[in-house]
C-alpha cells in the first residue's frame, strides 16, 4: 500500500494548499490511504465540521487531533457523528469520539489510525504507550488491519522516538506531530515500522510555528500578551511522509514530503 | 565564508565518527569554520577537557554547550581556561565560562559564535533574547564580525523560530539544539540569516534521542528507573548544517548534511 | 511598627470583606503600614484602577501583583501613574510600572516593599533573588527605609522559603503569596526576619483556590473545559499576617491573621 | 473514631522526633488510627523496611509514600510484604505494592486508606481522580470501612482542593501532602468530609523543605549544582491532622497538630 501522512494543518495558507494539492498527489503518487492531522485547521486553533468536509473531499480519509482538538467547541459534537475525524486515545474514558478507526481504503484494505497524546510538557493524560497498546492489541496488523498508522502528537523527541520503538514491528508507520516543524530522520526501524519524528505542518515556515512572528516575539522578549496570535498568511508548505508497505503491512520505504512555500521541495520518486 | 555547524555528539558513538569525518568534511567542503555543540560527548552527560581537545584536533573552531553543561564537574574548571569552549550566554552573571567567543579563523576572518539556552520547558535562566541582543550589539556583523553563529539550544521549535526571526538580518546563522533530532526547515530568513530549528545530533539514530532504548522505554511505561541512561553504540549519524555567507556576513545558502548511520545521507555539493 | 499584610484579593467577595474589616483592622491593631496582594482582585483576573482606590480608600499603603498583573489590560496604564501599585520587580526591563517602592507611613516611617514572582513551574523571568537583592541592596533595612517587606509570589514552597533565607537579616518580612491557603508556618527566622510561606487567600474557602469549583472538578476529571473560572461568591475568610518590628526594623513577632468565612478565626493579641 | 495523620518525614530529625512523641500522641488523644506520610524518611529520600518497622513500632498504622516512593530500591520489594505501606493508586497496573488499604484498628474498625498523586507540575500519571473514585467506589464509607482516609500528595494547592470537593461526603479526610509546609486551612467541607490542603513536614522547619538550605541557596542563585541536598538536622516540627468521626465515619471536627522545632505549637484539646 502506499500511504500519505501531513501534519497538522495551519489556517486558511494551509487549508488552501492542501485543498489545491492532494487531488493531484492523490493521483500521481497512487495513494491508497491518506491521513491528515487537523488540529489547527481553524484559524490556527482546533476544526470545525465545513473544514473536516473540506479536507475530506479533497482526499482525506481520516483525520486526527492533538491538544488543540476541543478549541472549536463544536468539534465536541461533530466527532460524534463523523467516524473518520479521530482525537487522542488516552483521553479520560467519556471523552466525546473515539482514539482510533478502522477505515476501509478504497481498494478494499483496512487501515488501522491511532491517534495519541503525549505527556512530557503537556497535559496530564493516561499514558500513550498504554492506551496505544490497546487499540493495536485489538485490532492487530495483518489480521484486523492492513496497514497501521499511529499519529503521536507529543513534545518531546524523546516521548515520540519511545512510541516509534515500542510500536515497531507491530505498526505502519508512526508519525509524530505538533512541533509543526518537519524532522529529517525518517527511517525503517529495526522491526519494519516506518517512523519520523515529526511529519511538520502544513503552513506557512515564515513565522513562529505558523503563527504570524509578531505577537510570539513580543511575548518572548516582554513576558506580557498584547494581542492575538494569528496563523500567518503567507505561502504553505505542505509537509508530511510518504510510507510503502509490504503484503504483511509493515513498510518498505519512508520519504519526506514538502510542497510549496519556504522549504526545499521533495516529492518521493514514483 | 563556508561554515559548518554540528549538533550535539552524543557519547563514544558520536565522537567516533565525528573524529574520523571532521578532517575529511574540511577538506572538501573547504570549510572556513566549524562549531560543534559538544554538551552530551562525555558518555551522554556534559564534556570534559581531554574530548575537548579531541574535538578541537579533529577541526573544530569552537565548542558549545547547553542544559548539560556541567554534568562532568571538570567542566566548571576547564572552561576558564578554555576559550573556544562557550555555555550558554544567559546563565546568570558569575558563572565560570563565557556565552560567546570570537574567534579567528585560518583566514583571518572574525567569527562571533554566540550560545542561549531557551527557557520553554527548560530551566529558569536570564531571557536568551536579551543575552544574544546584547552579545550582537557588542561585535555587529561587518563590524566587529565577518561571521555570526547562534546556537540556540531549547526545547521548544516556537522559541528556536523565534530566536531566528529576533536575530534575522543581524547574524550569519541560527541554528538549534538541544532535540537530538534533525529538523528538516533549513532557510534563509527573509532578512538574510540561514536558519535551521535543529541540527541534530552526532549519534545513533536506533535509540531514544541517542541512548539506549530499553531504559526510556522502561521509563515511559512504568514511571519506574530501573537503571541508568546510557549512549546507544551503534553507528552515529553526524547531523548539521552547512552554510554559505556572503561579504557581507549573511547567508547565501543553507544545506543540511547527514553522514553515516541510519539516516538519509546528505552532503552539499561542492 | 505594626505591618500588615494581606495575601491575594479573589473577586467580589474578597474585596467586599477586605473593605468592611480593613478599617477595622488598621484601627483596633493601631496598624503602622498595610500591604495587599491585589492580583485577582477584578473577578479572579487582574486589578482595575478602580478596585486600587477602593482598596486603598479602605485602608491600604501598598498592593503588590503576581503572574495575573495583566489579566485586566487597563493595569499597564494605571500602574505607570500609581505609585503605590506594583508588579514583580523581576520582569524584563521596560516593563510598565515598577517591582519596589518606598513608601512613607503615616508615622514617617519610610517602608520598602518589593514584589517578586517565582520561576519553579511559573514564567520564564528574570532572577527573582538578583532582583530582590538589587532592591533591598539601593534601599538597606535602618539606612534608607525603616521596615522592608518582601511579597514572593510564587508556587514551589522550596522557592520561597530560599527567599526567606536570602533575605534573612535583611528585610522585616518575607511572605508568599499565589498558592492561596495560608501556611501554620509563621516564624521569624533566625537572623530576625518574620516568614511565612503563603498569606492565604482574601476569599471564599469552599472553592478551588476561590473559583467556583464545578470547572475546576470538570477540568480535573475530563481534562476538556467547559465554561469560565468564576470566583466564589460565599463569604471570604480575611487571610494574611500581622509583624511587629523593632527599631532597627527586624521583627520581633509574626502572627496569623484569618477573619470571618470558614476558616479557623485567628487575631493577634494586642 | 480518633484519627491522626501526619506529614512527610523528612530524614533523621523527623524520624527522632516521631518515635519520641508519637507513643505519647497516640495514648494523650485517645487515637484509634494513626496514618504517617513517609516518602522522605530515609535521608530525605524514599524509605526503607527498617524505616518502615521504626514508623509501625512508634504506633504507625498505614504509612503513605509519593514521588519519593522508589527512592530507596528496596522499597519496591519491601512494599510487596507489607501491606501497610502504600504507594500513589494512580501508578500504572502492574507497578510492586498497592495504592490502598484496608486496615483493622485495634478498635476494630475498618479503615480504608487511599495515597494519590497529583499531576499538576508533577510526573505523568494515570487520573489520581479516577484512581481514588474506584478504591472509595469498592468499599464505601459505612459499608465496607469505617473510616476512609486519602493522602492527596500534590504540589498544587488547586489539585488538592479540587480533592477534597471530589471526595466530599464520601471519605473522613481528605489531607495534602508534598508541599512540606503545613496549611492553616482546616475545616469540615459542606458534605462532612474534614480537610486540610497540607499537612506540614515532620522536620527541621529552619531549612528549605527540610534541607540544609546552603545548598538549595546555591542552586537557585547560581543555577549551577555544587553538591547534593541533606536533611537539614535542627529539631524537627512534627505536623499533621487530628480528625474526630461520627458513627457513619464521617468528619465532626478537624484540627491541626504540630509539636516541637520552630513552629507555633498546637494540640487538640481533648
Ligand atoms: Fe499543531
Ligand atoms: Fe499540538
Ligand atoms: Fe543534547
Ligand atoms: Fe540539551
Ligand atoms: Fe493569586
Ligand atoms: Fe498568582
Ligand atoms: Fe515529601
Ligand atoms: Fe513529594
Amino acid at each position: 500500500m502506499k500511504l500519505l501522512f501531513m501534519g497538522d494543518i495551519v489556517g486558511r495558507s494551509g487549508r488552501d494548499a492542501l485543498v489545491a494539492e492532494l487531488p493531484v498527489l492523490r493521483r500521481e503518487l497512487a495513494l491508497d490511504f491518506v491521513v491528515i492531522n487537523g488540529e489547527n485547521a481553524a484559524g490556527g486553533f482546533g476544526i470545525t465540521g465545513a473544514i473536516c468536509d473540506d479536507i475530506f473531499d479533497a482526499g482525506a480519509d481520516v483525520i486526527t487531533l492533538g491538544n488543540h482538538s476541543w478549541d472549536q467547541r463544536e468539534a465536541l459534537v461533530h466527532i460524534e457523528r463523523e467516524p473518520r475525524l479521530i482525537r487522542p486515545a488516552n483521553y479520560p474514558a467519556g471523552t466525546p469520539g473515539r482514539g482510533a478507526t478502522l477505515v476501509e481504503a478504497a481498494s478494499g484494505a483496512r487501515v488501522l489510525v491511532v491517534n495519541a497524546l503525549g505527556r512530557v510538557f503537556m497535559e496530564a493524560l493516561d499514558c500513550p504507550f498504554e492506551a496505544v497498546e490497546k487499540q493495536i492489541a485489538a485490532c492487530p496488523l495483518g489480521e484486523g488491519a492492513d496497514a497501521i498508522i499511529v499519529d503521536m502528537h507529543a513534545e518531546a523527541t524523546s516521548e515520540k522516538m519511545a512510541m516509534g520503538h515500542f510500536c515497531d514491528g507491530r505498526v505502519s508507520l508512526v508519525v509524530g506531530t505538533h512541533s509543526h516543524v518537519p524532522t529529517a530522520d525518517a527511517q525503517v526501524l529495526p522491526g519494519g515500522t516506518a517512523y519520523q519524528t515529526d511529519a511538520g505542518m502544513c503552513g506557512d515556515y515564515n513565522s513562529v510555528i505558523g503563527m504570524e512572528k509578531d505577537e510570539p516575539l513580543n511575548r518572548f522578549t516582554t513576558r506580557i500578551p498584547s494581542g492575538r496570535f494569528q496563523p500567518a498568511l503567507g505561502p504553505a508548505t505542505l509537509c508530511g511522509v510518504f510510507v510503502e508497505t509490504d503484503a504483511g503491512g509493515l513498510a518498505t520505504r519512508i520519504e519526506p514530503v514538502r510542497i510549496g512555500g519556504r522549504l526545499k521541495q521533495v516529492l518521493p520518486e514514483v
